[in-house]
């Protein structure tokens, strides 16, 4: 049995996790991170990534090292298409702000980097089993190595930063995971395809045929879904229906085609769990909440989380109470509610339920009409698309 | 059998029957109006009324003794409360502009008086039966007096002002009233009282226990909603238990309460007509849609109508062609379905539904928080409510 004494035990390395260890160093705040997956698995999550403002933000001072802004690309908006034509939502012109495609793999490769540069004390390959003594001041995290041998993390602070599947969510919420949920009657098809970018920017169609979805990964390899069933096979379609069903969906638009070489199907889920703390433990991220992929606002609710933990525990170590700490579940559920609102509205204006009446469908036309003829439509779009300021925020010097 | 020969036909004495046939008067186009309802009837027709700025400058143009800007009520702003306080949509800084309470009876008095002045040919009590030769240039509408006496009329076009209820729906969507349609799972119990307003402004509560409209008749009678089930009896509750239900829906203003002199249940229903047009017959205002209360769209969206359809004679019979006759159906869909959204959108932001999960709760508050939190989403929301501009509307000299 092996003991190990930090001041904050992480759960997770991913995003959030990681993120929170870089931020703890600089507060001089120790910390140490335990995932059950090997570094090849974590840097090959391959996740869709648009980065806010205020996350990119967040990099810049926390992650001198990140790539966002040179391998990332820059959108100034976004173009969603219905009534057969695009309508360009100027998030420049709008609200000054832009958003960074990245992918989150490429963050997490950023993000190890720079634990390697600070000797982080990052375990791989090790499982977290469960969290003892929370009811104490010195909770413990047990686990096991790739070796099978037990592993025990005596802290000051949990943080759950494992996601859906982790054992954070029941720590916190009980077996049953209790919380907010919302299924939705409708997945995403996604492919990756060896082509260059159709447009500059993503286009959200809302066409007769179903939602899709033109987004991109680089610029010899593109992303993009098409509205399906939940339970439809991944190889329903061959390659030209494919291309066929999405040029089709976004008329406005010749999209390039290119070899399919990856299918897969997403389910969308939201989720919000009814407790983010039990005594000493916290949630951050997907552990705590989960949106659909429509509003790009999955990593971003995370690093808002992990800005707010961070004032919180630098607060509490440098003397300046546990106010923070009690108000962290209560401070970041403003923002979680916000982001599902906007990932709910995006979603909703946007696909077509599969019982959608003719007088549902005609509405929510008549919605995107509304909001793409009015400044102050787009621009409130653009505002949730971009990002609200993050709570908490203070830049850190670099 | 009595004939009488037109060049509009117009079924229906309400505001956008009486208000198409002073627009027509100043176009030197004539028109007979029918009704069913004696001229009592009509003037007690007691419906709330907000009238958008945009039907104040129409009742400016067309009706010059009208009393909206004396006997009505300027109002520039609405408050939207929830989490237990209040947050004022200011429309005359967001979108300068503001809207009038006017009852819509009043609306109806002020539209007889300027129809009286010019003598106009409004014959009441005549029932209409059927509209017969749509398919030719002389359509007629077969009615009856209130003697029993046949009645033709026969005109170029028929226009179909007759409401929900009227024959003109039917004649121009087929015995099963085609169309889109919506029903919502609650309903507003309504109640008039003598008291002074309790607030300078129209209150929206979105509380907990469910939806609340604190509006206003005059300076001594308001008229006050509360959501409840379509079912509930008017009598359910005891005026000390309305007063107290109100009060604890509205807990950011001290309500002034009186005694309460009429009750009644109002269902939620949004409907459009599936054809604005059969041949020479057009429909006008409720006889194509229908919106529930929440968004104060009623009238508004029918003073539109009319200004296309009056664009679209005046045209006709001034030798420029008949393109707005074929475009009056695509034309008036635009403003009618953004208004059903608005009315949708009002309605499903300030109501709990009865099935409503705590996910659907908590997103909906967080849809008021980012919509009141935000000076774009306050503006588009005042965009909808104070109106969008009418299409088609040029002033017409006074």
């Amino acid at each position: 049995m092996t003991t190990i004494r930090t001041q904050v035990g992480i759960i997770g390395a991913g995003p959030a996790g990681l993120l929170l260890g870089e931020m703890l160093e600089r507060e001089g705040i120790s910390s140490v991170i335990i995932d059950t997956r090997t570094r090849e698995d974590i840097e090959q999550t391959i996740r869709a990534g648009i980065l806010e403002q205020s996350t990119i933000d967040v990099l810049d001072a926390i992650v001198p090292n990140h790539r966002a802004r040179t391998a990332g690309y820059r959108h100034e908006g976004i173009e969603l298409d219905f009534d057969g034509a695009g309508h360009r939502i100027d998030f420049e012109a709008l609200v000054g702000q832009a958003v960074y495609l990245y992918p989150q793999h490429e963050v997490l490769i950023d993000l190890l980097v720079a634990a390697d540069a600070r000797n982080a004390d990052i375990r791989l390959e090790v499982t977290a089993n469960d969290v003892v003594d929370l009811d104490t001041a010195t909770p413990r995290i047990l686990a096991t190595t790739k070796d099978g041998e037990p592993l025990e993390i005596v802290c000051d602070f949990v943080v759950g930063a494992d996601g859906t599947r982790g054992i954070s969510r029941a720590l916190v919420n009980g077996a049953r995971r209790e919380g907010h949920f919302r299924e939705y009657p409708f997945a995403w098809f996604g492919i990756l395809t060896e082509a260059a970018p159709s447009a500059p920017e993503l286009i959200y169609a809302a066409s007769e045929r179903g939602f899709a979805l033109i987004s991109q990964r680089n610029e010899t390899v593109q992303r993009m879904y098409l509205q399906c069933d939940p339970e439809m096979p991944v190889d329903a379609m061959t390659d030209d229906e494919i291309w066929d069903e999405f040029q089709a969906r976004v008329p406005a638009t010749e999209l390039k085609r290119g070899p399919i070489f990856q299918r897969d199907v997403l389910r969308f889920r939201s989720f919000v769990a009814a407790k983010l703390r039990n005594g000493p433990m916290f949630l951050v991220g997907d552990s705590a909440h989960t949106v659909p992929p429509t509003g790009a606002k999955g990593m971003n609710v995370a690093v808002a989380d992990v800005v707010l933990l961070n004032r919180a525990l630098r607060e509490h170590y440098a003397g300046g109470g546990d106010a923070f700490l009690d108000s962290y579940e209560e401070d970041a559920l403003v923002r979680i509610w916000k982001a599902q609102h906007f990932s709910y509205w995006m979603t909703s204006m946007l696909h077509a339920a599969p019982n959608e009446t003719s007088y549902d469908h005609n509405r929510r036309i008549a919605e995107l009409r509304t909001v793409t003829d009015s400044e102050a439509g787009r621009k409130f779009l653009a505002e949730g698309y971009t990002g609200w300021q993050f709570a908490g925020w203070e830049p850190v010097e670099k």
